[in-house]
């Protein structure tokens, strides 16, 4: 491409509403402009890093046996009404009427017209297993659209969606899928980690969430020094450690007036808030009789209650709700100064975190306002119902496989693999005649990768402070060549023709930076747009018989001849 | 790809609600699923079809120096209120708000996004020309969508948009997007005419429309014998041809009670149709006064109207409507009566086709009920105001270019090339800063290639009462190989797997048909697929060291060694 026939949209300022780095950077470059709250428009600049991104995923996912479909954007609500989501999903689904009335969604998601091909295309369980996916558009009506693509209106996904006769043919795929998407990242050239993520209400038993790490990525990822345990923090497991050592205090009820949060009090007691429990009420499920319950949480102070863990406890309501005030005043508990003293004997249940479990001598809520107690100990003060995994992993927890320690970084969730099991094929009642000639409701997989959001998030972990770093494989040209004065030297425009010439024809996708513009405004262009790799071409290195060459990520350019400089950049595409 | 792990979704019956052979063929063998009126899934076989057409359309483009983008399919609705359309669409304009009440529209084209990001990215005139394109999905609300993929609502384009500082380089792109298209078609392997087509309201000189010929089209195309002129049937003009002869005859009156059509008449008085008049009464634009006035058009009895050329006519109002009852009573003209004779004199503007006028001695209304006129002569008893090019030209019509005579085919619309010229940057103000600093309105072209209705109209131009007959270069799989009795003869399916791994290395799109199916199954399928070569493997042929080769459109196979039968299939590449 000859850069004075592209479109170069270059910003030197950054856009006010642009929050994060990759939506700054990808305005800035000229890879998208906003045409609404959450709606987008590619430049050709982006184009091209969003084709090589798709060209990639549907490369792997053809490799991966997965059929390639395309449903539509727009959906009959009908389908949404059968699966229960019409009502259940909420105002991010868009919905509108055509013009003879009938309703309609924009899709934000293809669970329901897949299901609807599948119970019609598929009849026997010879057709299975079987994998369709597509790379299409699709629509979420975010209440608070931002960070530009990266959390936009509409997007481009690769939704797959797999049927299965059975939980071993399911698991099958899921891991041609794990594979699949493990290639797709590592062709995409991103540091990423797959990780395990919980399959929240579905239940099932698979689900794996693939992150993009970078240190303004919104979600926790946790994994193990040591082995390839790795989760999402809702998942992460925080086992126990270590065993409760015997008494050596006694109970003591101490004043704490105005002394409200663990870090107050544990200040103004002279102890580490590790050494205190903090309580945490929330509403059980109800009784036998349908009276409300509460159910205490008792967590180390310094620890985090992770509420997936806690919705997922039996007793426990679903979503987590907390306990109401005229509930605590019905069980004469004070807020802000509860322990775990004397509450099972009132009835309720309490569930206590492993990590607090095995403390002794700790410091707790007294029951009374403005008061704590010290020295409390398990079983001689206070009982417990249960012993559960209640908190978030925190850094330098032993990993759950026993090998190493966790470690955190924050991710971009770009993919999300799931054994949805049934979901939606009992609802749609999706089946095929099994081996044994009878009725069998199909098992369903799904696999997404947010397709337009794998491009922020390279940014997100690829940048510096002159511009995006792209790795090579998605980078909107590979290299650019800037003759110096083109318009005055004959001689540089022409060696840099033939190189330009030889360098498409070796397979590069290159930019002539033939542009009329000062090198200092190229140069600048080039850093910002994030082009891997420089050449520069002016008379003294014609003369030398060298060209100027500068990888992105160099500090200094380095005058290389050309087999050196065709060995370099061939080099460049081997790793 | 073997067979096996595909979408094998034919269907032995045709749909009831299938009109056209396309629609008919895509149900059948495979291709679509219809999700709800006017929407359609696309499986397996029909996506690779239509990403075939896509790559072909992408290279062109690129090839032609178009610049990728990608707008939103959701578009705010002011954007659509600044350029007037948001009336004018119409309710095919599917109108929807979002979660905070704000207006969208569901995009059926992009010139106002377009617009709106020209006048933001393009300041000088040093940028242009530029045309940028996208391969999108558009949505519009047909009142009755029909004909599968040909009319449906939901849809794939490739739009194009390019910006000028002036005519001159406007018709350079256009005509660049011409030859584009010329060669996107050719590649296609379609037989298809570039017609020129009227422009319309907008005006401007220019707009071209690319037609798929096919039996089951629903447009006229017009082409010479001898030269290239083609038109479609708005556009098309009709020459005068002849002289007029003296009159020979004097005018008489007849009575011709009962006698309703041209044919009737002709019929009843022994004259041909293409001796007679017929007259046309249409509202005239209103006088100096305001008041209505009528204009009458008089054509040979056999010709057809023109509306497009009749609306262009500056007496004549647009949209054409014809003169009511009481306008035909006021000027005691009785309907199915009318002749030319002292209509002039009656102040009402007589406006005659040019075949119409060189016509003497000629049948005519006699402006009194149940009577003609014979022996009618121009100018000797009939004024006229104007001649006028007012009719459908018809087969055997000379070329208006001076060579050939005219024939007409059916075709299919599938591509349109229009000078916008200032229509829409006039609406939303897209200027740049001219040559000479000041600040210039651009001009603009559009170019449209309907994705999804060009796979539709490749099968309406190539099918047999088997199935489908793909161009080679947009066929689901270029080549099937099917082993005989694959799951007794190992040696057959061995020989299969061998050739379907040499073909594929030679760069050829195989499908080995490894299904347990009977092979008269196979076979079947394979023709209403319509794969363009198969090959057949089985033990008798292994023997003689041949192989049963038919290309789709063949009556016989043959038997070909393994030479003979590469470059049968390599020479089929080439043309």
């Amino acid at each position: 491409m000859r850069a004075s026939r592209f479109l170069f949209a270059t910003l030197r300022e950054t856009p006010n509403d642009a929050e994060v780095i990759s939506h700054q950077l990808m305005l800035r470059a000229g890879m998208i402009r906003k045409l609404a709250s959450g709606l987008y428009t590619w430049l050709p600049l982006g184009v091209r890093v969003l084709n090589k991104v798709e060209a990639i995923i549907r490369e792997e996912m053809n490799r991966s046996g997965s059929l390639e479909v395309l449903m539509p954007v727009t959906q009959p609500a009908a389908l949404w009404q059968e699966s229960g989501r019409y009502v259940e999903y909420g105002p991010e689904l868009l919905r509108f009427n055509d013009r003879h009335h009938n309703p309609f969604v924009l899709g934000p998601t293809h669970e329901e017209v897949i299901s609807d091909l599948a119970r019609l295309e598929l009849k026997s369980y010879k057709q299975l297993p079987i994998n369709f996916y597509q790379i299409q558009t699709k629509f979420r009506d975010e209440v608070r659209p931002r960070f530009g693509v990266m959390r936009s209106r509409e997007f481009v996904m690769k939704d797959a969606y797999s049927f299965h006769i059975d939980q071993a043919s399911l698991q099958e795929t899921y891991d041609v899928m794990y594979e699949t998407y493990s290639r797709i990242f590592t062709r995409l050239g991103l540091d990423f980690r797959a990780v395990q993520a919980d399959t929240g209400s579905i239940g099932g038993s698979g689900s794996h969430e693939f992150h993009v790490l970078a240190s303004s990525g919104e979600d926790d990822v946790i994994f193990s020094t040591e082995s390839d345990y790795a989760a999402n923090i809702e998942k992460a497991e925080a086992i126990l450690v270590g065993e409760r050592a015997a008494p050596s205090q006694a109970l003591q009820i101490v004043a704490t007036p105005e002394q409200k949060t663990i870090a107050d009090v544990s200040a103004f007691l002279g102890t580490a808030a590790e050494q205190s429990v903090k309580a945490i009420l929330v509403q059980g499920n109800n009784d036998a009789d349908g009276n409300t319950t509460v159910v205490a949480l008792f967590l180390r102070g310094d620890h985090e209650l992770n509420e997936i863990k806690a919705e997922k406890h039996p007793a426990i309501a679903s979503p987590l709700t907390f306990a109401t005030e005229q509930q605590l005043q019905q069980l004469a508990l004070p807020a802000g100064f509860v322990g775990p003293q004397g509450l099972v004997e009132k009835g309720i249940t309490v569930i206590v975190d492993r990590a607090a479990s095995v403390l002794s001598d700790f410091v707790a809520g007294a029951n009374q306002v403005d008061h704590h107690a010290t020295g409390v100990n398990w079983e001689r003060d206070a009982n417990y119902t249960e012993v559960y995994d209640l908190r978030n992993v925190v850094e330098g927890d032993p990993s759950p496989d026993g090998h190493g320690t966790l470690q955190i970084k924050r991710g971009i969730e770009v993919g999300h693999i799931f054994q949805l099991g049934t979901k939606y094929s009992e609802a749609l009642a999706c089946k095929v005649l099994g081996e044994d000639g009878k009725p069998s409701t199909m098992l369903m997989g799904c696999y997404g990768i947010g397709v337009t959001r794998v491009v922020a998030a390279a940014i997100e972990q690829n940048y510096d402070d002159k511009g995006i770093l792209w790795p090579q494989g998605i980078a909107p040209f590979e290299v650019a060549i800037v003759p110096m004065n083109a318009h005055k030297s004959p001689r540089s425009l022409q060696a840099a023709e033939e190189l330009y010439a030889e360098l498409q024809a070796a397979g590069f996708d290159v930019l002539l930076d033939d542009r009329n513009e000062r090198p200092g405004v190229k140069f600048a262009d080039l850093e910002l747009v994030g082009i891997p790799h420089r050449i520069v071409i002016g008379e003294k290195g014609l003369d030398a018989g060298t060209f100027e060459y500068k990888a992105r990520t160099d500090a200094e350019s380095s005058n290389l001849d050309k087999s050196a400089l065709l060995a370099r950049l061939q080099q460049s595409r081997v790793k």
